[in-house]
C-alpha cells in the first residue's frame, strides 16, 4: 500500500473520505470491481472533479472509461481514516445517551472498541450496555492509562463536561467527542469534537422561522 | 422588541447564538443583569470583537464601562432564533437512536414539542417515550398534515432515510435533522441537517492515526 502522508490531506476531505468509503464498501459487497468519478459523484451528490482531486491524495487516478478500483479505494482511504487498526472507547456518563450511544453499531464496525462506559451514579455502576460495563468515575484516569484509552464520548450533564475532559486529557486520552451542549477546554494535543444536537435545533427553528415570516 | 431582519444574520452567526443564548439565560438565572463583551467572550471562548459584530445585528449596542442588558439579549436571541413560539416535532425511527432523543430534556425546555414517534416495527407500535407515542409510519403523512408538523428528526436505518425524507417533504414537513449516515434527497424549500455520528468517529481516527504516525 502507497504510504500517504496524511499532512498532505486538507481538513475539508477528512468527512468526504467517510462519505466515500461508506459508499465504497457498499459498492464492493455488491460486487462491483470498478467505478467512475462520475457515477460516484451522481450517487453521492458530490462533484466528480473534487472526487478525482481527492483520491488524487492518495495517488489513485482512474482510467478514462475504466475508472477506479473499488476494493483498493476502500483499502486506500481505510488505512488514511486509521480503520485498519482498532481504537480503545469509552463513554463517559451512562445517561439515556450514553447508553444509546453504547449500543450504537456503527462502532464495532468500524473499528472502534467499546471498552468501558464511567457514571457516578451507584445505580448504573455494574451494569452493561453493548460492550461496555460501567465503572466508577473515580476509576477514570487509571482505567484510560491502564487500558491506552484513545477516544472517549464524554454525555455528562453540561456542568460536569469542562472538567470530565480535563481528567480525559490527564490521563493520556488523545480524542473527545463531546455531546455536552457546553464548549470544552483541553490541551492542544487533544483533539475535540463537538456534536451538540440543541444547537441544531436551534438552527433549524431559526431557518423556518425565517421562512415563515 | 426590535424587528431584526433575518435574512441580514449570516448563516455562520446562527450556531453561536445558541452559544450565546445557553450562557445568557445561565447568567440570567444566576441574577446576572448587566455584561460585558469581554466577559462573556472569556466565559464562552469567543472574540470579544465578534460577540459586539454578531450583538450588533439585533441592533444591540453594549456601552463602554456597563456592557449589555442581559435579559433584553435573552428575549431579542430567542426571538430571533425562533424560540419564542413552539415548534410540532416527530421522529421517525424508534430505535435506540430515536428513544433516546425523545427523552432528551433539551427538546421541551426550548419551545420543541415532540408530538408523535414513527415506526414500522409492530413490537413498539403504541409504546410512549417521552411525549412521543408511537404511531404506524403508514400514518406519517397524514399525520404530519393534520398536526402541522415542522419539524422531523430521522433515524431509520441508512436505506429507508431517504424514502422517509421524500414522504415527510410532500406532507409539508419543512426542517429535517437526519441521523441516518447517508445524504439524503429533499425540495429546495425543505432544510436538512445531519448528524453523522460515524464520520466524527472517523474523523477522530484519521487526526489519531496521523498524531501517532
Amino acid at each position: 500500500m502507497r504510504n500517504v502522508d496524511k499532512k498532505d490531506v486538507p481538513a475539508v476531505t477528512v468527512p468526504r473520505l467517510a462519505i466515500y468509503l461508506r459508499k465504497l464498501r457498499e459498492l464492493r459487497s455488491r460486487g462491483v470491481e470498478r467505478i467512475s468519478s462520475k457515477d460516484l459523484a451522481d450517487m453521492i451528490d458530490l462533484n466528480a472533479a473534487q472526487i478525482r482531486k481527492d483520491f488524487s491524495y492518495f495517488g489513485e487516478f482512474g482510467t478514462r472509461g475504466v475508472g477506479y478500483e473499488v476494493t483498493r479505494l476502500v483499502d486506500e482511504i481505510s488505512h488514511s481514516l486509521g480503520l485498519d487498526h482498532s481504537w480503545n472507547v469509552v463513554i463517559v456518563g451512562a445517561g439515556l445517551l450514553g447508553t444509546a450511544l453504547a449500543r450504537y453499531r456503527g462502532f464495532s464496525e468500524q473499528g472502534f472498541r467499546l471498552v468501558a462506559m464511567f457514571d457516578s451514579s451507584a445505580t448504573v455502576i455494574g451494569a452493561s450496555y453493548g460492550t461496555g460495563r460501567v465503572r466508577s468515575i473515580a476509576d477514570l484516569e487509571d482505567f484510560c492509562r491502564e487500558e491506552r484509552v484513545d477516544i472517549a464520548l464524554v454525555t455528562v450533564p453540561a456542568g460536569e463536561a469542562d472538567g470530565t475532559v480535563g481528567r480525559l486529557a490527564a490521563a493520556g486520552v488523545k480524542a473527545v467527542l463531546n455531546f455536552a451542549p457546553v464548549k470544552v477546554h483541553a490541551p492542544e494535543d487533544v483533539l475535540v469534537h463537538q456534536v451538540d444536537l440543541s444547537s441544531e435545533l436551534m438552527s433549524l427553528s431559526f431557518y423556518l422561522d425565517r421562512e415563515q415570516a
